[in-house]
């Protein structure tokens, strides 16, 4: 039997800031060494006039271009790969929809790694070898699957691999098997609570839930507190990406009070997708992560494209490691309006501390004379009144938090329940409609 | 890295048979000493006062009843765990279309164990560290899987964790990625050349395939050799089930002659589904298993359903393990006419020899006077003539070898390609009419 509390290191997790420095410092060299194998970074080190040996301090980084999605794409599939190829043991590919997928490899170091880590997360949220662990993502070539899987093995846990879909077998393995955490997105958590509604589970009752790990899909502060209410759970929040092996990058502790990034295994900064500067500490930018602990694939300021920052201050539980927000969307989602920064998740963000409202809604920006405007369109909810005066008053108050929150104000239209348009898949919540 | 070559283990590959003998035993009583902490067990060894002090001989096993999947069922869902909860590990359960699922659960010795006898088995058939290895099993519950997975990691292969379905990204990957091995069931990787040809990829000169492992599905030998010839592979059987953790029960060596069943790990028996007797050796029949290597939930004589027979004689590649049959079928399929025990595999098997005929097919029996009889309709391939006298030439033929596999005359008919019912699932290939 696995001896489980090797996943709480305090002697990393609660590392003094300059011995973290100094770690962060020997890998970094570690990693330049290893990354100048991979055609790609040999020849980006040898044109930015870098080796392992001639970095002296971790903002020597900042002399090297940034790693980017394109990147990957153009050196498709293995020319960023910084090891024999017999060394590799595993590939995780995106779905390329579009041209071609990006490929990122391991070795059985590399995935011991990202496994350790990712133990490290749930030890850290409660999760023990007495847990029943039910893991509802995609598996294959979706790291929420196989990554999971592993971490919760690790960890001892009795492991339910149930795979994405099907409600009622998921909701038959929570009763049956005593599940006691999940991993999920938030929507698909947000479907198993209505399911079992559907069926008459209460999961208070019949259920023995008590651990939700969500992410993968941005959500706000509101929505994790309505699935926790729905599902009786704490409900962690858990940051990852492919790029950076997969989830288990940056987790809630119980605190719940933002995502302790692992530093012992990133490099972080956080810029402006515009300027690409960094943006001071505690203001939102794009995350941007240099890899640690890999060997076949290392990644060197790689743009995440997602948009967070970070959170000042010190966490009550201890540990060192910087927290992160939680994500705010993706830097291509962003947009300019009379020269701020909006991020749709800013507005959703609002809409959804109105109990009044749905959770469809529409941002659109138009050019109106010489001016940007922005009208936000959000449908009420089920039973809300046609009150004249009532909606009166409510469109007002969401327009105040809203210029709150973005400084600008934006016109704001309440609508039916179903008026705006449906989407299948990713919903499309931004209609830029301006001149160029 | 890995020390690849602990996959190949002469020792215990080529051991002489009485020592496998005494091995067996040693690991039986341990078996029986496990088992009886569930309570399933600890009541049938209470009631048939066996102990595994008791247990003197493999033949003492006999003295216990079958375990079926009926009793898997009624002890839904851990009635039969040996072990303490918490080292449970991964659970895994059929889809349970009717009434509960069977559920399987793995302890992290157990999970070793299957992983390392699956590595054994590919190890066997060539595989490597240097291979590219893809795999498109569903994964989440089915064993195809993670068992596949966890395997190939081990052996150190560049593991694509595929799953199943979209055949043209599936092709993209086999290309893109050089994959060498794949692991699929049958009607996929005909699926797979099929898409290949429509796309205009030739696996001969634009991709490096070289095997193929196939199972899950029964299939004949002349389905593996047009499967070999379309994709330029050597394709080897393999036998697993849930039940039994997955797949690596038994597996072809390099020979194809028919696949070693690991007796290290396993006690194999092989009974008349009727009456539940053994059968002489080489005779089909229902293959039974004992587990030997599991700790949380051992299985004893359990009935797999599956029907094989054991292949006489001594392999050239030196394994002293065993050699099963490919499957035959199940043993609930199994049809008696006049007294004799009939399988359709046994049909399929004769008609798939003439390449004059499609691969859609239909038996019949019924009650005609006081006689049973038995009608064979068989589909036409796409191109074959109308020429009369040729077709009454060759139901000639298909009757005559027919009837030398199954000892009775049936009545053949041929028919034009499409007029068979068509399955979207598993075929029904077997009507029985007769009154019971």
């Amino acid at each position: 039997m696995k001896e489980e509390s090797i996943y709480y290191q305090p002697e990393i997790e609660t590392i003094e800031r300059g011995e973290l420095e100094k770690l962060q410092l020997a890998r970094l060299k570690e990693t330049i060494r290893i990354a100048s194998n991979a055609p790609f970074y040999a020849k980006l080190f040898s044109d930015n006039k870098i080796t392992h040996e001639s970095v002296g301090c971790i903002d020597d980084l900042k002399k090297l271009p940034f790693t980017t999605k394109s990147d990957l794409r153009d050196n498709y599939p293995f020319g960023l790969i910084a090891t024999d190829m017999k060394n590799v043991v595993r590939l995780h590919s995106s779905s390329g929809t579009t041209g071609n997928p990006t490929v990122i490899c391991h070795s059985q170091h590399d995935l011991d790694q990202w496994s350790n880590r990712l133990a490290r997360c749930m030890y850290m949220v409660g999760l023990r070898n007495t847990d029943v662990f039910q893991n509802t993502s995609g598996y294959g070539m979706f790291t929420g699957g196989l990554g999971i899987q592993y971490a919760a093995e690790r960890l001892g846990a009795l492991t339910v691999p149930a795979a994405a879909g099907n409600s009622l077998r998921q909701i038959k393995f929570i009763t049956d098997f005593g599940t006691t955490a999940v991993h999920a997105i938030p929507s698909y958590a947000t479907r198993l609570a209505e399911v079992m509604q559907e069926v008459g589970i209460d999961p208070y009752k019949d259920t023995q839930l008590h651990t939700l790990i969500i992410g993968a899909e941005p959500h706000t502060e509101e929505q994790r507190k309505k699935i926790e209410k729905l599902l009786g759970v704490k409900a962690y929040n858990c940051f990852g990406m492919s790029e950076m092996s997969g989830p288990g990058v940056a987790f809630e502790c119980t605190y719940q009070n933002g995502l302790h990034l692992w530093e012992d295994c990133f490099i972080m900064e956080i810029i402006d997708p515009e300027t690409l500067q960094p943006v001071p500490e505690g203001e939102i930018g794009e995350l941007v992560l240099t890899t640690l602990d890999r060997d076949a694939m290392p990644l060197i300021r790689y743009r995440t494209r997602d948009l967070t920052r970070i959170i000042p201050g010190k966490c009550p539980c201890g540990r060192t490691h910087r927290r992160i927000d939680r994500i705010k969307g993706r830097s291509d989602d962003m947009f300019i309006v009379k020269g701020v920064n909006i991020f749709p998740m800013q507005i959703e963000k609002i809409l959804m501390q109105f109990s009044e409202l749905g959770t469809n809604y529409l941002i659109t920006i138009d050019t109106v004379g010489n001016n940007d405007e922005m009208m936000v369109e959000v449908e009420l909810g089920e039973l809300f009144t046609d009150d004249y005066s009532k909606l009166q008053q409510l469109t007002r108050e969401i327009t105040r938090r809203l210029k709150d929150e973005i400084l600008l104000t934006p016109k704001v239209t309440l609508v039916d329940k179903g008026s705006l348009p449906q989407s299948d898949g990713k919903a499309i919540r931004v209609k830029d409609l301006r001149k160029k």
